[in-house]
C-alpha cells in the first residue's frame, strides 16, 4: 500500500510482511490533512509575529512561543517588560509534573521586577467582541457552549453570556498564580505538557501557545517532588534566556507560518482530521475534540512541512 | 489558606506573598480527590492481578501495566506467550512521538515468536455482555455514544449495535499494526503519552493500561525521524526485559491496588473532579472528559497515596 508517512500513525515501520495488503474496502477515499496541505495556498499561512514572539531559550534548543495580546493584552504586555527586563534569563524550569504542566520562574522569589508588575487583575475570559474573529468547530465540546479558533488559537465562547476564552490544549501558554486570582503577573509561567487540562479554563490567564519545541519541554524528567517539582535544586532546568523575536537580529530569528484557521483550506484540515481518509484507519470517528486539532506550523519559505 | 497540596494543582510553592489570601468567596466548599481517598475503605480498592500484569523493565526503572483480557482475550494470551518466550528482552523502544505514542518491539524483525502469533483477528470492539461491568460517566462524550468504565479501564458503548470497546486515554497499552486490520498480534505495542487520540478508537486493539511509570515512557526523547521514530540505532532505548509479574517471586514484585471504578467511592471522585472544590479553582467546569478521570493506583497496604 501507498503510505502517507506524515500520517500513517501507527504503520510497522518494520513490517509483517502484510504493507502490500489493499486497505479495507469500508475506508471511504477522500483528503488527508498531507493531501490538504499540499493543496494550500501561499495566503492560508501567515507569519507569526515577531513583536508577540518569544524564544524560550534552553540548553537543548529554542523553544518558540506567540503571545496572545487580543485575549490577555495586560499579562502579555507585563511578560513584555519581563522580557525587556531580562527577568528571566537564568532562572529555572522548576516543575515538571507528568501529564500536566511544565512551569519556570523565580523558586528562589528574589529577581527583581525592575518595575514590571508582580501581579495582575485576571484575564481568565473576556466579552465577545468583533474584533476577535471566532472560527466554531462544529462537534460538541463538554466544557464550553462553543469552542473553536481564534487567530491560531483554541477558544471557547459561550454566546449567552457574551464571553470568550482561550482554552488549555496541548502546548498551551498560562501563567501561574496563587490561590487569589489576581496572584499572577506572569513571572510564573506553564505549559501544558498533557491531556488537556480543560478544568483550568478561565482559572488562570492563557497568554499564548507553544509554535515550536515542544518536545523540548514533554520529555523534561518528571519531579519527584509533590506537584511535580524537583526535589533538588540541581535538577533545576536552566533558563539561558527569553527574548522577544523583534527584539533580536533578523539572522538570529527562526520565522515560522502559522496555518490560518479562518479558511476554507482549515476547515478541509478539520474534515480531513475528523474523519481520517488515511489508508491506516479502518474506522472513520466523525467527530474531533478541540485539543485534537492539530495548527500546522511551518518555516518560513519552505513549503508545506509539517 | 490551607493548600491541599495533592490537588492545588498551580499553586506557586515560591509565593507571592499572598498565600494567605481567603479563598473567592464563589468557590462552594465540597469533597476534594484529596477528602474522597481519605474517606475510602479498604473494600474501595482491589489488588492488581499479578497473572494480568506486566512489568516492563528499562534501565530507568520499571513501568507497571494491567492487562485487559475481558476485552482482548487473544491478544492478551498471545502477549503473555510471547513474554513467557522472552521475546521482548533485549528488544527496544524504537518510536516516541510528541504529544502521540511511544512504542516497542522488533524494530529488525528478526526475533522468533517461539509459536506465539505475529498475526491475530484484531480486537477493536466486541458484543456488549453482561459479564463485562459497565459503569458509565453521565458526561456528554464526542467519539462514542457512551463512556464510562470497567475494571479500571475507561471505555465506550454503543447501546444501539449493542458493542463495548476500550478507548485511547492516557496510559492506554495497545496493539501496534500495518494497514491491513489483522496485521497485528502483539509484537508491536504502543502506550499513549499525550493528548487521548481517540480517533484511534476501534482502529487497533487496546490490551490494557499503564499502572505505574508513566513518567519513564513520557519523558524519553522524541525520536527525529519521520513518526517519532528514532533515526539512529543507537537512540533506541533498551528493554531490558518484560515479565509477568505471577512469574516472579513475591519479593520481586510490585503489589499495587487499583481504586474500584464501580463505588460510590469512584462515584464521589468522579464529582469531586468534575468541579473542583480546591480553594485554588475559582469557577468549576461541571463537566469532566473521560481521559480526565484519574483511576488512582497505589502502593498495596500504604494507605491512600495517590
Amino acid at each position: 500500500a501507498a503510505l502517507s508517512s506524515a500520517l500513517a500513525l501507527l504503520l510497522s515501520l518494520w513490517g509483517a510482511g502484510t504493507a502490500a495488503t489493499p486497505p479495507p474496502a469500508i475506508l471511504s477515499r477522500g483528503a488527508t490533512m498531507t493531501d490538504v496541505l499540499a493543496a494550500a495556498s501561499p495566503s492560508d499561512w501567515r507569519p507569526n509575529d515577531p513583536a508577540n514572539t518569544l524564544y524560550l531559550e534552553l540548553d537543548a534548543g529554542r523553544v518558540i512561543m506567540e503571545l496572545a495580546p487580543a485575549f490577555a493584552p495586560q499579562h502579555v504586555a507585563n511578560i513584555k517588560r519581563l522580557v525587556a527586563a531580562r527577568y528571566f534569563d537564568g532562572l529555572a524550569i522548576a516543575r515538571v509534573q507528568d501529564n500536566f504542566v511544565v512551569q519556570w520562574g523565580d523558586p528562589e522569589n528574589q529577581r527583581s521586577t525592575a518595575g514590571a508588575a508582580r501581579t495582575l487583575p485576571a484575564e481568565f475570559d473576556q466579552p465577545d467582541s468583533p474584533e476577535v474573529k471566532f472560527t466554531r468547530l462544529p462537534d460538541v465540546d463538554g466544557y464550553a457552549p462553543q469552542v473553536g479558533f481564534s487567530n491560531g488559537l483554541p477558544m471557547a465562547r459561550d454566546p449567552a453570556r457574551k464571553r470568550i476564552w482561550l482554552t488549555h490544549c496541548y502546548g498551551a501558554l498560562a501563567v501561574g498564580r496563587d490561590n487569589a486570582p489576581e496572584s499572577g503577573g506572569g513571572t510564573e509561567l506553564y505549559v501544558v505538557i498533557g491531556h488537556a487540562p480543560r478544568q483550568l479554563d478561565r482559572n488562570t490567564t492563557i497568554v499564548g501557545r507553544v509554535l515550536r519545541g515542544m518536545e523540548l519541554l514533554a520529555s523534561l524528567p518528571r519531579g519527584a517532588a509533590p506537584m511535580g517539582f524537583y526535589g533538588k535544586r540541581e535538577e533545576r532546568v536552566a533558563i539561558r534566556s527569553i527574548r522577544l523575536a523583534a527584539e533580536l537580529p533578523v539572522e538570529q530569528r527562526t520565522p515560522l507560518e502559522v496555518l490560518r484557521t479562518d479558511t476554507p483550506t482549515f476547515d478541509a484540515l478539520l474534515e480531513a482530521r475528523r474523519n481520517r481518509r488515511d489508508e491506516w484507519y479502518v474506522r472513520q470517528s466523525g467527530h474531533i475534540d478541540l485539543c485534537n486539532v492539530p495548527i500546522p506550523v511551518r518555516d518560513a519559505g519552505q513549503g508545506a512541512t509539517y
